[in-house]
Order: structure tokens, then C-alpha cells, then sequence
């Protein structure tokens, strides 16, 4: 039986408490319903502008308060801030005291939905990388063919990466998939744009040779986008401006073939008639692609439990980012991962 | 009434003869049928190794030679092979011969599913490249929400590109989109990791003051991934690095989802019964989603046609290669580019 603690940005993404706090209220109220067979209990801490929450939990009728405890922040990270700014004068944000919280061992892990650029610099700069790791990266799971999933990073932490900042995602990767998934040699790929050996830039092929090197990693070569979704790999490496179009592009399109199925059964009386018996599988379907199914991406490589919620996260989504947190608040993602990277420090010493 | 030559690099891409001649066929037995109201008539060159070619027509008994001419090539570029060694040392190869006779005015425009890297190597050599425009880029266009259709570029040739670059791939995207599509004034993006000014690379936000001042380019700003599928951008600007990532995770997106949506109606005879009724609807969605309806991507910046078509394209994929050809010799796009090219002169000094 654990007591998980999580700290909410919730003032962060495009809509602040008015989604945040609904989908706390959604948490506890499927927790104390469904009473875990494992006994945890889970409660949050509440960082934003106190009027604002306040008046959220009484449009809800959020009264019960035994799960929750609010903290005033005076400054909020806007998404239009340079994160050099968000980290020396908004030292009062919601996004920086959850990341305390979380630090000072009051919190087990931080959600924030706010300005990805500024919860990279502040998280890094208040609860510090994993030994061996230069900064965060965004690291997501994605579906594949195969039934199992692959972690794609970096999802947008790192827009520039030299050939060492990709070996340590490898390794990151590598280390996070083992830990979470008990997935034993995940097979690791990096995104180019072919896979013969002489394909893409000169610091891809750099950064090839140097994971090629790295002893616990079964790098298997470079890979195409198209093999995202195979379930070949279980780890593939990306800088984080590729790999947040590529993520983002695979939301847009899966919401534009959503419209478009939806749309092949409207176009007459009897299309309408299938499309009312096939709408339990198609929503079995629409389920199994929703990206807000798949919202709640970790910055991996810090010393503390971090989930960046999409900007733009609904209620939906933005309980899955929850749970996400939950899930690796009680596994102790940075704890694994750190002690994978200390078995691995031969390995860091090679890609720093 | 026109008539249209086509060069075709038969060596190319994963099959070679084995799916280039069967999609020749299929094209030209298709014409025949149809009998275009235009009277307009297409033969092709078939360039490859004549012993491949020639054992390849028999098995599939094309026995009517009329609307094809055979050339012998003497080297193959392989998929492996260097741009500048297939540049250097493969002077006699089925691609270079294909280019050739588009620059000598004996063919409209060739396709080729070879070696991305060689084929924009020796393009650019052999055709070389309009007044005021460095390197090709790859263009294709995807569907979108709006049921209009959206230009990516550059979606491989150039995996690294500076500020001016992207601010050309801008002024021929507008150009394409415009002549091809009839749109006054194509609203034109450049991909990135957020809208915000502040978001992506020093390069990127550079690249967006370069195109915000070119007078004929409607530059709305900064797109995320998301919004490629949206219908509001017509044309959107990237690197051929993140550009063909993107296009080849959406095009294993879409197969990963035809298999899931299949799946969903494969639990027990009672939704296989209903996926038979919903059989048409599906289709039609299959159709529309196909990756290889889209094949036959343009290398654009050049002064003839050159068509590429995936490396791993099967006979349908083909046949819509070369119609793609087929309908850009027609239009004489090179040609409209180069008129837009040369109206937008001031907009070219601007970027150069």
C-alpha cells in the first residue's frame, strides 16, 4: 500500500483550472468508486492562483477537500515565455513550486499542461538531471502493430541535438523501456531518412556509431518514419524538433481519419443505418487512435517524476496525463532509471 | 491534342522491372480503354537493362510495342550508392539516361523510384535547376480536412537546409500550389514546435522573417504537425529531414490504422456480419487514405519533370507515379514555375 502525493501545475496549457481541476475531481472520484484492490491512495497538491481554483472547485461542488491542499502561486509561466525569463523571474510560478513540492520529497511526482520550453529549464534547474544526463528529454509511447508499444524521444525538449545528446536518449530510452515495460533488450532505433548507413546528416551517423558502441543497448540501426508504428522497435531516437512533428503530425492525422470514417458512413439513409450498427467497433477503433488516450509524456533523464501534459489537453487527456504520473510515481521511474544508469556508467562515459 | 512522352528509370526503387513494366502496362491498357476525350497520347522510354526489361514483357505477354521504345542502360545506382559516385561513376545508368532524354527534349518527364540522394544529384546536373533556385526540393501534396490539399516540402532532398533555402522551398511551394491548383493565394506555414515566435531554432525564426517579406508569398506563420491535416495551410515549408519523417510516420500511421479499423470488425461473426454491410464504407475510407494514392512526389526547382516514386512503390503506387508525370508534362509545370520564377525575381534576390 503506497500514499502517492501529486503536484498539479494548474495554472499551466491553454485552459488552466478550468481543465485541470475538473479532471482531479475526475481521478478522485474513479478512485473512491473503483477502491484499488492495492490499497494506494493518491491525494494532490493544488499550485495556481487560488481565486481562480476556488472558483473552479465551487462551480464543480468540489467539497469535499480531504484529497486536496491548495498552494498560491503569484506568477504564472506564460506559453509566449522565453524559458531563460520563466527560470529567473517567475520564481513563484505554479509550474516552479509543484517542481519544489516534488524536489523537497512533499510531492512524488509534477503534471504540468504549461510551456514546454520554460518546464525544461525550471525542472532541470530544481531537481537536477540523473548523473551522466546533460538535460531532459520528452519521451512518450506510441501503439504499434505488434500489440506492444514504442517510446519515441525526444518529443520537443531539445530542438538541436549533437551525437552525444542522441546516444544518451538511446540509453534513456533503452533504460525507461526495461523499467516500465520489463521489455529485457528492447531493440533501439534511430530516425533518419533511410536506413542504409550513408543516409542523413553527418552527426546522425556520428551519433549512430557512438550508441552502436554502447554494450547493454541492442541498437539495430537507423530507421524510417514509416516503421514508427510497426512494433519492430520498442525505442527509437529522434531529436525533439522531428520527433514533435512527427508526434504531432500522427495526432493530426489521426484525428483527420477519424472525419473521414466518420464521414464515409453519412453519405446516405442505409450508409447512416451500417454506420449505427458498426459504431460499437468503430468506437473500439476511436478509442484505440484517441491521442488523448496517449497524452502524458515524461521528461526523462531528472531526479524526480515530471509529465508534460499537451497545451492544448482536454479533461479526458488530461486525466490520462494524471495517471501517467501515478503509474510512474509508484514505480519509481527516476530510481530505476538511475540505477540502470549507474550499472550503465561505462556506457555514459563513452557518449559524454 | 498532346502528346506525351514518358521516361521511365525501370531499374529503380526496391523491385525494379518487376514493378515498373507492370505499371506501363497498366497505364496503357487503362488509356486505351478510356479513350481521353482530350485525344491526348502518352507513350514511354523504358530505360534499364534490356535483359530484365525484355524477360519482364514476356512473362506479362506485352506483346503491342507501339507505344514503348527500350534503351539500354549499363549501370544501375543503387539504393546504397553515394550521390556524388552515382554522379561520377554511373554515367551510363537507367536514371541518368531517363534525365537525359527529358533535357534533350525527347521525353516530357521521367520517373524514377531510385535512390532519392543520386536522383536529385544528377537531376540537378543533367536538367539543372531554374534561374534563382539552389538545390531541388521534394514536393507532394496530402489530403486534408477540407477536402483541398496541402503542398509539404521539402519531404527528403535536403536534409539540411539554411534560412534561405526554406525561404525557396516558400516561393516554389506558392508557385506549385498556384499553378497546379488554381489557388489565388495559397496560405503558406513553416513547421515548427510551437506558433510562437519565440518557438524552434535561430535558423527557423530566421527563415520566417525571410519569408514574411516576400511580397507574393501569404505567410501566415509558424504551423505545428497537427495542423498539416487541417485544410488551413495549403503549402507548408520544412526541412527535408522533418518533412520526410513526417511523411513516412503518416504513411505508417495510415497502415497501422487500416489494420486496427480491420481488426475491430474481426471479433466474432456477429461484427464480421457487420463489417461485410459496412464493406463499401470502409473502402471508400481505405481508398482515401492509401498512402499509395499519393505516391509520385515532384523533384521541384528543376527545368524538366522528374517524378520520384517510392523506393519500396508496388504496381499501384507506380501507375499513380506516372500519372503524376503524365498530368505535370501536361501542365507544363517546370515551365509555369519558372514564369511565376521570374515575376517573383525581386522575391528571389530577397533570399538569396
Amino acid at each position: 500500500m503506497a500514499n502517492i502525493t501529486i503536484a498539479i501545475d494548474c495554472m499551466g496549457g491553454d485552459f488552466g483550472p478550468s481543465v485541470t481541476i475538473p479532471a482531479i475531481k475526475y481521478v478522485l472520484d474513479n478512485r473512491t468508486k473503483e477502491k484499488p484492490a492495492t490499497g494506494d491512495t493518491v491525494d494532490f497538491q493544488l499550485f495556481g492562483q487560488l481565486e481562480n481554483i476556488e472558483s473552479e472547485l465551487n462551480t464543480l461542488k468540489f467539497n469535499d477537500r480531504t484529497k486536496i491542499s491548495l498552494h498560491q502561486s503569484d506568477d504564472d509561466v506564460l506559453m509566449t515565455d522565453k524559458p531563460s525569463l520563466a527560470l529567473k523571474n517567475k520564481k513563484s510560478s505554479s509550474m516552479r513550486l509543484a517542481l519544489e513540492s516534488v524536489r523537497d520529497g512533499r510531492a512524488h511526482a509534477c503534471v504540468s499542461a504549461g510551456n514546454t520550453g520554460a518546464l525544461m529549464a525550471v525542472s532541470r534547474f530544481v531537481l537536477k538531471m540523473l548523473p551522466g544526463i546533460d538535460r531532459p528529454a520528452i519521451i512518450s509511447a506510441l501503439p504499434t502493430s505488434k500489440n506492444g508499444q514504442v517510446y519515441l524521444l525526444d518529443l520537443g525538449a531539445n530542438v538541436e541535438c549533437n551525437e552525444k545528446r542522441l546516444a544518451q536518449f538511446a540509453i534513456m530510452g533503452n533504460e525507461l523501456c526495461k523499467g516500465l515495460d520489463g521489455v529485457n533488450s528492447p531493440k533501439v532505433g534511430l530516425l533518419n531518412v533511410g536506413e542504409e548507413e550513408i543516409k542523413g546528416s553527418q552527426k546522425l551517423r556520428q551519433a549512430a556509431a557512438l550508441i552502436n558502441k554502447l554494450d547493454d543497448v541492442e541498437y539495430i540501426g537507423f530507421v524510417e518514419g514509416n516503421q514508427i508504428f510497426s512494433g519492430d522497435y520498442q525505442v527509437i531516437v529522434t531529436d525533439g524538433f522531428t520527433g514533435n512533428n512527427v508526434l504531432k503530425a500522427s495526432e493530426g492525422l489521426s484525428e483527420f481519419l477519424l472525419e473521414k470514417i466518420k464521414h464515409a458512413f453519412q453519405r446516405n439513409w442505409w450508409t447512416k443505418l451500417i454506420g449505427l450498427l458498426a459504431k460499437p467497433m468503430l468506437n473500439l477503433f476511436k478509442d484505440e487512435i484517441n491521442p488523448e488516450r496517449y497524452n502524458g509524456a515524461c521528461l526523462i533523464g531528472l531526479r524526480g517524476v515530471v509529465i508534460k501534459s499537451h497545451g492544448s489537453a482536454n479533461v479526458h487527456a488530461t486525466v490520462c496525463a494524471i495517471e501517467e504520473a501515478i503509474l510512474q510515481a509508484k514505480q519509481k521511474v527516476p530510481s530505476k532509471i538511475r540505477a540502470s544508469l549507474e550499472s550503465a556508467q561505462i556506457n555514459l562515459q563513452r557518449v559524454q
